[in-house]
């Protein structure tokens, strides 16, 4: 069969409709992609996620029949949109829940309370240690003789001279950026004036220094820094004064890479064809990091070029492909990576709007999958420099764990999947307006209490992780569902769902957003049972190989986005976290972007991010042979051994 | 006046016809500039060099009145682009010669024979001083045992090994270009094979080396460098194997720039319009330099990203605008430069398409007036390291004098103007084909006979510099003018000119390109009179002030583009040499660009330049009170004291 071409018209919620032509064997989600039209598509179009879901207005299409789109709805014209491929010109509409990842999405940036906590107790630990102004940025004052026919040097050379005296550097080189000011800068001051205002990096050992930038003697410019954290989902950014240290503002938003799938995997796929690898970093670099990086400076009413130092954390995938270095070797056995750690690297050959000499520092990995943003954290949290032992746990888009202390470091990941942020749930969502976050339930009436993210009032539109970690949580303590995630009782809110199991009504449709009701089936419940047994078997994994009991974990640090809202005692309930005491559990926030933060501050820190990179030993979860035993055992609520959860 | 619009088409001789839309406000000149139609006006547009000739083919113009312009010419539609504006529609004719920057110019890249033996001397020489393959660059060929589950180094951790051990290297770095190329490069081989080659640069001296670039270790690739000459009029460039140190292959064009203005002082103004500086950094970037560098490599098979390292030499305005620097106080009281050294620069950061990770360095400058071209020509011409008196003339658009040898060296510009390529003469032209480069009159018919630059029977279009110190030296020998430039007799080949002087045919209408007499005049000679009189006067002044006499001078390098044609006789007979033993003059050819060249394959002939461009003390000659004294006595045939050039 041929290609026939097609227009396609997208009506977009919120946004401005798009018209484009499309090829008879093309999707809909490949068309929208190519288009630039963001449609939420976790599972990178293989049709497992259901979430790009559209409808279709008018016109034809091939293809469509899916378990995600019942009839009714099929009736009422949606499709997934990787589903179909036009067979005449055609209209489709794209709510705004298609577009997720572009709202505003909840993330940790240290403006919550909790986060603000720790972050102040991480910020007192790197002054204790002296991690503190180490970053070799210096502003200098130069005055100098004005020139004269008797005395031509030239601005740089007369520049040189007097610096070199005044910081006593072995030896001062000139950035392209700084001669490109140096003469106006000089001329710019009153007319017997002849001097200016130097930024000086110190390079090396050997007290060289470079001239990032030279300013107007008169103009008070304090030196901005960027720490980054570049998650899968999620990216955080912090300018900072690096002056003073501290943070002037954050900001955050999602990571457009995620319209080529929600999962590193899907991502590092999209990387291979032809030009995905320039796609992927186009999507993080333009749509996603210069333009949070353009609107921080606006909000901070400084210019980008004032920000002369940069640190990044992201995991394996997120840094190469940020650099747009291959990354295709990660998913194929034996998982190797290009790099573990990188050179400082320069903002222009990254294409970041920072100063154009601003240096880049990226967090360095240590396996495929335990990356900077985890050697970061790991710094952050401090465990690395602690006699007793600690269990390090991040909860992002994946789950990583860190055990050990000063003696060793052990690291794993372990593939939770998308639960956490709602993928493979019916009625999942990410941690946006409208996603329950927390929930008790009414043991006698099987009632629900809700807590919704948004307004007062924000009705509720689905299911975030830790509205799901306490909505199986309640269920199982109500004795409404057994170990094995299926329903006891009957009850109102406990209806068929349409694949023969049952599902509990954690929303009528009267009271949701979409007018429909959200239910979290046994088919759900079974898919979340298995994310939170695969954090639990790495952790008993890890214990069986250096032989210890749960109980001689010391402290359970618990990080990442998506971490910030879990109930604790609810996540040991259902067996997702060791049944150790609360008081050993601390909530430490996005230690990636904690972490970057201390390599910006501190070329020391940064040093000592490295040491604790060479100091983990990384732990191929899949290569061990005990860990899908742990694995199935953890499949049950709270465990097949309730005795590891018995009361204490 | 308000502004009108109207649609402008260009005819273009040779080219593809262009519309665009003028202002009634805008000369032709500028709406061709604006429209990247090219018309060559080396006074950068205000109405003296009468060389933006072109032809009003229908419409209304305002303005246009100019002693360039004769009745008949004006009869016929000539005008100049600078001194019209559109009163309507009006459709223009742009002839080749109104584009002759952009025709073929004659350089001297050693494929002539003077040049070659010039360059293969320079070879001879740099070889015995040890300036031979110093350039930090390196091939080395690393195999290794291919990744496992067991032994999961990333790429560049397990290459970074190998090559500290193999190398000795202290520190081991990864240019950006490198990462993204590593892992296709290591698995690009045979399924056993597991290994690459690395490009490596030696970064200070501490042992550290840098990666610039992997290529599959079986692909046999020589490293290249690039000499670069940037001249004000032309701009050359030598290929260079990097490996033997032998040149490939050469290239060179017009300096793009020149519809700016023909010399420093016009492209300086331009560069401090509004977004002038970008626009003369483009000119000299993307129209010379990069189509330059794409055509030589494609003529020598290779791809441009294989030219690991370039050198660039050039005045002091050329080098501050190809870097994008502002050099307007170059050409303000006290001529101050921005800079005159530079500290290795990135091809990227430059724009120009080399290897991304490529370094290229700059020739550095003495003064506002003595750059990068004259120190790498002293270095070129190792007077620097002579024990006797040496006198380097580099003419050029600008004629620039170094004098000295091991013990002193002292160098000064003279502001010979644009008479040696042709500007400011009537019939001037530059050395292009058409121009009349030699020539010789009989005594007594006062019959010229020619040699003309192109094919065999190529006619006569114009004079250019090495012409015309033929026919003006031959017209004062065979007694046709006198000591002051004015005609002495009559003959046919003697007529009144426009401005009421006399002029010599130099050829018949005939017998012209152009259908035209080609002719010179008395206002012609009067001008080239104080041009060579501003050489002569420069040399009259160092020796003064050192105290010696011009028999002093042992020997004299004539180095330059400009320098090529000239007769050496003819030149002392005009008064514009000294009267020194013809064994004493060397043409040594474009020194700039052999100079580049040392710099290109040595480090420490790079250093040499430097140190040569510390040990050159800069002569302001505008400052010094004998020089127009010199300079009037100069302003004659050959002297107002004719005992400096009577018979030896």
């Amino acid at each position: 069969m041929g290609k026939s071409e097609y227009t396609i018209n997208f009506k977009v919620e919120g946004g401005d409709p798009v018209s484009v032509t499309g090829l008879s064997n093309e999707t809909a989600l490949d068309i929208a992609k190519r288009a630039g039209v963001v449609i939420d598509a976790p599972c990178g179009g293989n049709g497992t996620c259901g979430k790009c879901r559209i409808k279709l207005v008018s016109g034809e299409v091939s293809g469509g029949k899916t378990p995600h789109i019942t009839d009714v709805d099929t009736a009422e014209g949606w499709r997934l949109a990787c589903g179909i491929k036009p067979a005449s010109d055609i209209e489709l509409f794209l709510p705004a829940s298609a577009q997720a990842f572009q709202s505003r999405i909840r993330v940790t940036d240290f403006s919550g309370a909790r986060e603000a906590a720790a972050f102040g107790s991480f910020r007192a630990a790197l002054k204790e240690l002296g991690f503190d102004g180490d970053h070799g940025l210096e502003k200098v004052n130069v005055e100098l003789t004005a020139p004269s026919l008797e005395d031509a040097l030239a601005d740089r050379e007369r520049v040189e001279a007097e610096l070199a005296g005044k910081t006593g550097a072995s030896r001062v080189k000139f950035s392209l950026n700084a001669l490109r000011r140096l003469p106006l800068s000089l001329r710019s001051g009153a007319a017997d004036s002849f001097g200016v205002t130097c930024v000086t990096r110190r390079e090396g050992d050997d007290g060289g220094i470079t001239v990032l930038d030279v300013l107007p003697a008169s103009k008070d410019c304090p030196l901005y820094g960027l720490a980054i954290d570049i998650g899968t989902t999620t990216i955080s950014m912090l300018l900072v004064n690096l002056e003073t240290g501290d943070p002037v503002t954050a900001a955050s938003g999602g990571n457009a890479q995620i319209r080529y799938g929600a999962d590193v995997i899907n991502r590092i796929i999209e990387s291979t064809k032809p030009g995905g690898l320039e796609r992927l970093r186009n999507a993080v670099i333009n749509e996603c990091l210069a333009p949070l990086i353009r609107r921080l400076c606006l909000g901070a009413g400084i210019g980008t070029e004032q920000i002369y130092r940069a640190a990044i954390a992201g995991n394996t995938t997120m840094t190469h492909l940020v650099m747009g270095v291959p990354g295709e070797f990660i998913r194929l056995e034996p998982y190797i990576p290009a790099f573990f750690k990188t050179d400082a690297l320069g903002a222009g050959s990254l294409g970041l709007p920072l100063n154009p000499e601003a240096q880049v520092l990226l967090a360095p990995s240590v396996g495929s999958y335990v990356g900077g943003d985890i050697t970061a954290g790991v710094f952050s949290s401090m465990i690395y420099d602690k006699d007793t032992m600690s269990l390090f746990i991040d909860l992002g888009t994946n789950g990583e764990l860190v055990f050990g202390g000063k003696e060793f470091l052990m690291s794993c990941a372990c593939s939770a999947g998308p639960a956490f942020e709602g993928g493979e749930i019916s009625c999942g969502m990410r941690a946006t307006n409208g996603a329950v976050e927390a929930c008790s339930i009414d043991k006698d009436t099987m009632e629900p209490k809700l807590s919704v993210i948004g307004e007062a009032g924000e009705k509720p539109a689905g299911l975030c992780g830790s509205g799901l970690i306490d909505i199986i949580g309640e269920l199982f303590q109500c004795g409404i569902i057994n170990a094995k995630g299926k329903f006891n009782v009957a009850g109102k809110r406990i209806v068929k769902d349409e694949y023969g199991g049952q599902a509990y009504i954690v929303a009528f449709a009267a009271d949701s957003a979409s007018g429909k009701d959200i239910v979290l089936s046994e088919v759900d419940i079974d898919n979340f049972i298995r994310a939170k047994g695969a954090i639990f078997s790495a952790i008993r994994t890890m214990l069986a190989i250096v032989d210890m009991p749960q109980e001689a974990i010391d402290d359970v640090y618990v990080a990442g986005g998506i971490g910030s809202g879990i109930d604790i005692k609810h996540a040991i309930l259902i067996g997702m976290f060791p049944n150790l005491p609360l008081e050993k559990f601390h909530y430490i926030g996005n230690t990636s972007l904690s972490g970057a933060y201390g390599m910006l501050v501190s070329e020391r820190a940064a040093g000592q991010v490295a040491a604790c990179a060479g100091a983990m030993t990384y732990l191929e979860l899949s290569s061990h042979p005990s860990y899908m035993d742990e694995f199935v055992a953890a499949c049950f609520l709270p465990h097949t051994d309730a005795s590891l959860f018995a009361a204490q």
